[in-house]
């Protein structure tokens, strides 16, 4: 049972090359042997860090959770910041903003990371039931900023705001599915243009004016976001 | 290795219910008792048609992949067959059909089913690299139908028709994530709604009048959405 100090960097290592290989691939796959030939460990490293394989990956996977957790938790309440201020260009260079690193963490990865942790998180019931709570919250969030900028006249009719935020981040999560070779017409840029742009009625005709310091989304035309894909193709 | 007759309707009632159980929940928590339990068979039944509970879920599997494709398959197709006959009334509807199916076959289950089903098939490298193509090539297809209604004047910019068409697939998958609380207002037929809004322009500028039979997406404002959304609530 001699486990070394827990604040100890190898064994924060350890725990990052785990939360890699979790992301990567099925726990079966997975063993010491493996963990410690990608960590450049030997065996006996391991073994003085953690009991066992298994409480290693039990406290990768928790890590991976709370990652995930306080990445959202960061994004919602930058929003709240800007709301708070009153600022209507701040608000929708941190929406975009936010979006933008939201969609990029979603396909970071070509071997559904995200979803993978998804699925772990759901798989263990008491984690899944906090979850699903902390993500419920979060959303709650997420549609009452959307409600607030609206009454502010800052973006589209309340109940078209809310259905652009579920499927931002529905999409977000979702995207795993899309074609490998359309990919760069997803950037991350042009999805949060695409999505700020019906969000604030720029293709709509209740445009509601974005300022002038985000130019791409203040084209009243739906080819705003061709010349977004355009410039990320190059 | 006695298996009995393949195409008996025994088999498929048990490989069906192997189906559902492999939706609900991880492979290491299913054995051939629950199976059988929640089949309504003896095990003496389950080994008279299967040599192993590996084999069985391997073929379980399988079909729910096939269903999976075929699904996606059948909705493709749909939206050719209507756009080959030149009438738009019938493809806006068509559109909208197959994007509430879709909907409602990625909501259609608390437990992540679509899901489980997609990281299955994709921890199976051979099922991967094949279901990866095929997706792609449906994709293709996707993008092909969009593009053409665009030339006939029946949708938006081709951009944002292909923006949407693959905005609309990824949070169709990525629903999953979405509040518990909220589902209400996710229902099939509200985001079928929002989304042929988007690709008809009944948002925008340049709206392309979609016919009379579709009235929901007629109106030229957001607040159709939150009409159909009122309407699931009832």
């Amino acid at each position: 049972m001699a486990e070394g100090n827990p604040n100890s960097k190898t064994r924060q290592h350890i725990l990052d090359v785990a939360k890699i290989l979790l992301s990567e691939t099925n726990k079966d796959a997975l063993s010491v042997a493996v963990l410690c030939e990608r960590a450049h460990i030997a065996p006996s490293t391991f073994y003085y860090y953690f009991t066992s394989f298994a409480d290693c990956l039990a406290e990768a996977d928790r890590q991976r959770y709370e990652d995930l957790v306080g990445a959202f938790e960061e994004r919602i309440a930058a929003i709240e910041r800007a709301l708070d201020r009153g600022d209507p260009q701040l608000f929708y260079a941190t929406v975009r903003e936010q979006m933008t690193a939201a969609w990029s963490a979603g396909r970071a990865d070509a071997r559904y990371s995200l979803i993978r942790t998804f699925i772990n998180i759901f798989d263990n019931k008491s984690q899944a039931a906090r979850f699903r709570s902390q993500l419920d919250a979060q959303f709650d969030r997420w549609l009452a900023a959307a409600e607030l900028a609206h009454r502010r006249g800052w973006t589209v009719d309340g109940a078209t705001g809310e259905m652009v935020v579920l499927m931002f981040w529905a999409a977000s999560v979702g995207q795993f599915i899309l074609p490998v070779a359309t990919r760069r017409t997803m950037a991350p840029t042009a999805v949060a243009t695409f999505f700020m742009e019906i969000l604030t009625g720029a293709v709509g005709p209740e445009s509601s004016g974005e300022p002038e310091s985000e130019p791409e989304v203040q084209r009243a035309t739906p080819s705003a976001v061709a010349t977004a894909r355009a410039g990320e193709e190059s």
